[in-house]
C-alpha cells in the first residue's frame, strides 16, 4: 500500500449556479422541528404547528425531484471547468449577512490530477466549498469543517434568504456564535464520492462523474478512497488559498473522522480538533454495521453491478436506495425521536389494515420511507457504497493501530459523544480519550445529554456551543 | 376487530420423528463460546481453541443443508397427522437424564379449526412442543416458557446425548437448576408461523405450510398472526394436557411478549410471570426497525411476492433471507462481542483486498454473512415477514394501550432487561414496571450487566439464575 504524499496540481473558481438548497438534509429540519416541538410541548397549538410543518416540507421537497435528470447530466460534464486561482482570500469571503442571515456562496476546486491513498489516479477531480468569516493577513485563523456521511459542505449560512433552512450546524457557526465568523475564517469543502451527487448545491467526484479516460461514468470502476483522501482534497483546497495552518479542525460523526485524520497525517497544521459524536477508526461492529446500509442497494434488481446512468432514471436502483437511507435514517435516531414523529402522525400499534394485510405496512413504516425517498432523490446509490467503504476503512493514521494514530497528534483536542448515540457510541470518544492519554495529551471530554440519538451532534450541537467558544479561546498550550 | 375467544378442537400426539438437532441456533453457541473466551483471556491457548470451535461448527452445519429440501417436503405433508390425544401427563414426560444431560423429545399438537385473533380460520394447524420435569397430580407446577423470534421450543435438554449443544436456557431449566424439573413441569411450544420452518425438530405452520383447502402452500395467503394466536395455541396444548393454571410464564425477548400477553389475556391462569429482555408493546422505533429486517428478503428479486415455492430451492431468496438474519443477528449483539470475534478471526480495518476493490468484503462482514447462511439454511422467508409482523402487532392485552392491557395483570412479575441491549432496550422494562406499579403491582425489575446486548438474555441468564430461583420460591403474595 502506498503512503506517498499526493502529486496535486490544483485550480479554484468561483461556482457557476449558486442557488437555493431546498431539500439541504430533510433529517435535520425534522429534527430541528421536533427540538422545537419538545421545547413547545406545553404550547396548545405545538402538535398541529409540528404536522404543518412536516407536510410543507414534503411539499417543497417533492418539487425538486423534476430536476435530478437534468442536475446529473450537469454534474456529470463538469469535468470542463477552468483552472482559473483565486489566490486573494478576500476574494473568497463573498457571504454576507442579511437579517442576521449569513448569505453563503459555492465555490468549486478543480485538481488536475490527484493520486489516491491507495495510488489510483483521478484526472481533473473536482469539489465544491465554502467559507464564511474573513481570512485575516497571516491566515492564522483558519477552522475546517468536516462534513458527515449524508452532508455536504454547507455547514451554515443560507443560499438566499428565502431558504427553508440554514447549513447544519448554523447554530454554532456564525457572526458572534462559538465558532465566530467575526474571529475565524471558517470553510467547508463536499467530500469526494459525496452522497447527493444530485444536488445542484454540491459539487463532488464520485462514481456517477464522467471518467475523462472513457467519456462514460465511472461506475465501480472508481477507485476506493479513503478518508486521507477526503484530507488531501481538502488541503489541497486550503493551500490554492495560501493557507498552511489550521486554528481549527471540527465535525461531526464521519466529519470527526476526517477531522481527526488531519490532526494525526499533519500534526504541523491542526492546532485544535473537535471531534463530534466521533470515531478514531471503525471497528469490527461499526464496519459490520456499514454493510448493512449496502445491502438495500446491492439487492435491488436495478443495481446491475452499479451500471445504471445510461439507464432512464426509473431503471435506477432507486428503491434500494431509499430502503438504505432509512436504514441510516434510523441508524442516526433514538427511539424518543421516533415516539415524537410517531404521536404527531397517529402511529398505533394495532393498524387494521396492518392487522388484515402482510403487505400494508405501518403508518411510521411508511413514513421514515417517505422521508428516505425525498432524500434519496438528490443521491446516488453507488455513491453512498463507497461512502461506506471509506468508513469502514478508516483508522487513525491510516496505516497501523489507533493508537499508533493517535500518538501522531498534537492538536489540543476537545471531545462530544452523544450519550443516547446508538451508532457511534460514546465508547469511541472515550477510547480516544484513552489513547490521547497515553500520550500525554489531555482531551477534553463532555457529552450531548439530549435525545436525539448520533443526531445530537448535528440538531443537538448548540447544546455545547460554550464549551467549543471556551475551547477555542483558550490558548493552545 | 374480532376479540372472539378461539374456537378450538386439539390433538396431541408424539412427534414421529425425534433426532439430533445439530444447527439448533448457531448464534447461541458462538455466544456461549465468546462467554468462554471472556473467560478464558488469559489462558494461553484461548484464542486458538476459539477459532477451532469456529470451525468445528461451521463444518458440522454445513452438513445439514442436503437435509433441506426433503425436511421441507415432510413439513410441507404433516397435515395428515392423527388426532390421537395423550390425556395422561406422565405420558408426556418422556424426558430422562443421562449423565446430567435431560434428554427430550418433541411432541405434536394439532387443532383441526383454529380461528385467529383477527377471525381468520387455519385448519390443521399443527405445532411441536416439548416438556421437561413431571406434572404433579393436580396439574399445579406448570412452567410455560416461551421462545423468542429466531428460536423454537427446544428450551433445554438435548435430543440425544451427542448433540453438539443443548436447549437455550438449559443453564437455568434441569435439575436442580433455577427452573427446577425436580419440583415442576416444564413446558415450550413452538411458535406460528417458526422461522426455522425446515429444522426437522420444529414442528409449525404458516406460509409454508400446505393449505389443505388447495393443496399449495398457503405463501402470502397465511392470515396475519400475532402474539395472542401464539398464546391461544399454548393455550391449546395445555388444555389438552389438562392444564388450567400456570405457576409461571417465561420467556426472553418476543417470548417475552408471549408471556405478558399470556399474564393479561388470561390473568386467571398466570400466577408468576418472568419477563426477559422483554417489551410490554412495540412502539414507533421497534416497529420500524423490525420492518428493517424484511427489506432484504422482499428486495431479493428471487421473493416473487412470496411465490418460491414450486421452484427449486437455489430460485429462492435465500440471498435476501441471509442478509436478514445477518442484520437481525447484529441487531441482538453488542459492539463487544465483535470485538472478540474481529480479534479471533484476524479482522484488521485496512485489509488490502477490501482498500483496492468495492466488491470485496471486510473479513467480518464475510464471518457475519457465512454464520447467517448457516442459520438461513433451516429458516424460510416468508415466515420471516409474518414474525416480523407478529412482534409489530404487539401491544399487552392486543386491544388498547400498554397500560391498559398492564392492568388486567395479576401475577407477580419478574423483568430482566439487559443493559447492553440495543434492540429492546432496557427502557422498555422499565415502561412495564411503571405500567404495573401505578395498578399497585410492585414488580421486581434486574439488570442483565454482561456485554453480549440483547442476547444477554438468552447466553446470559444464568447470571440471574438465583434471581430467577428465588422469585420461583417466593409466594405469590
Amino acid at each position: 500500500m502506498s503512503l506517498t504524499r499526493n502529486n496535486i496540481s490544483v485550480s479554484t473558481q468561483k461556482a457557476l449556479t449558486p442557488a437555493a438548497n431546498i431539500t439541504q438534509w430533510l433529517l435535520h429540519k425534522f429534527a430541528r422541528v421536533c427540538v422545537l416541538f419538545c421545547l413547545c410541548v406545553s404550547v396548545a397549538h405545538g402538535a398541529s404547528d409540528f404536522a404543518n410543518s412536516v407536510s410543507v416540507i414534503a411539499t417543497v421537497t417533492s418539487a425538486t425531484s423534476a430536476i435530478n435528470q437534468s442536475q446529473k447530466d450537469s454534474n456529470a460534464t463538469m469535468n470542463d471547468a477552468t483552472s482559473d486561482t483565486i489566490n486573494a482570500a478576500s476574494d473568497n469571503t463573498i457571504n454576507k449577512t442579511i437579517n442576521n442571515t449569513m448569505i453563503v456562496q459555492k465555490q468549486r476546486h478543480q485538481i488536475e490530477t490527484f493520486t489516491t491513498f491507495t495510488g489510483k489516479t483521478i484526472k481533473q477531480l473536482q469539489v465544491g466549498w465554502e467559507s464564511y468569516g474573513t481570512l485575516n493577513d497571516d491566515k492564522s485563523n483558519v477552522i475546517l469543517i468536516t462534513h458527515y456521511f449524508t452532508g455536504n459542505s454547507h455547514a451554515a449560512g443560507k443560499y438566499k434568504e428565502s431558504d427553508a433552512e440554514p447549513g447544519y450546524w448554523d447554530s454554532i457557526i456564525g457572526p458572534g456564535k462559538a465558532i465566530d465568523t467575526n474571529q475565524f475564517f471558517v470553510i467547508s469543502v463536499d467530500s469526494l464520492v459525496n452522497i447527493s451527487a444530485y444536488d445542484e448545491n454540491v459539487i463532488t467526484t464520485g462514481p456517477a462523474s464522467i471518467n475523462p479516460d472513457t467519456g462514460e461514468p465511472y461506475g465501480l470502476s472508481f477507485p476506493v478512497v479513503t478518508m486521507r483522501d477526503f484530507v488531501n482534497v481538502q488541503k489541497s483546497v486550503l493551500e490554492s488559498l495560501g493557507i498552511t495552518k489550521l486554528y481549527a479542525v471540527a465535525g461531526p460523526s464521519m466529519g470527526s473522522m476526517q477531522a481527526i485524520e488531519w490532526a494525526s497525517a499533519y500534526p504541523d497544521w491542526v492546532e485544535r480538533l473537535i471531534s463530534v459524536i466521533g470515531s478514531g477508526a471503525a471497528d469490527a461492529w461499526t464496519t459490520t454495521y456499514l454493510e448493512q446500509w449496502t445491502v438495500p442497494i446491492t439487492l435491488d434488481p436495478k443495481f446491475n453491478q452499479g451500471n445504471y446512468y445510461h439507464k432512464p432514471k426509473s431503471e435506477w436502483p432507486m428503491l434500494g436506495l431509499t430502503h438504505a437511507i432509512a436504514l441510516i435514517t434510523q441508524s442516526a435516531l433514538h427511539p424518543e425521536f421516533f415516539r415524537n414523529i410517531g404521536a404527531q402522525i397517529g402511529y398505533k400499534v394495532l393498524e387494521e389494515d396492518v392487522l388484515s394485510d402482510i403487505a400494508a405496512k405501518p403508518s411510521m413504516v411508511n413514513w421514515l420511507m417517505g422521508r428516505a425517498g425525498e432524500r434519496a432523490a438528490l443521491m446516488d446509490a453507488n455513491h453512498l457504497l463507497y461512502l461506506v467503504r471509506a468508513n469502514q476503512l478508516f483508522v487513525t493514521g491510516m496505516q497501523g493501530t489507533l493508537e499508533e494514530g493517535l500518538a501522531n497528534i498534537q492538536a489540543k483536542v476537545l471531545l462530544l459523544p452523544a450519550r443516547t448515540d446508538l451508532l457511534l457510541m460514546p465508547y469511541h470518544a472515550e477510547l480516544i480519550a484513552q489513547g490521547l492519554a497515553k500520550h500525554n495529551n489531555a482531551a477534553e471530554l463532555h457529552y450531548l445529554n439530549g435525545s436525539l440519538g448520533h443526531l445530537e451532534g448535528v440538531a443537538g450541537i448548540a447544546a455545547h456551543a460554550e464549551t467549543i467558544r471556551a475551547f477555542l479561546a483558550d490558548d493552545k498550550n
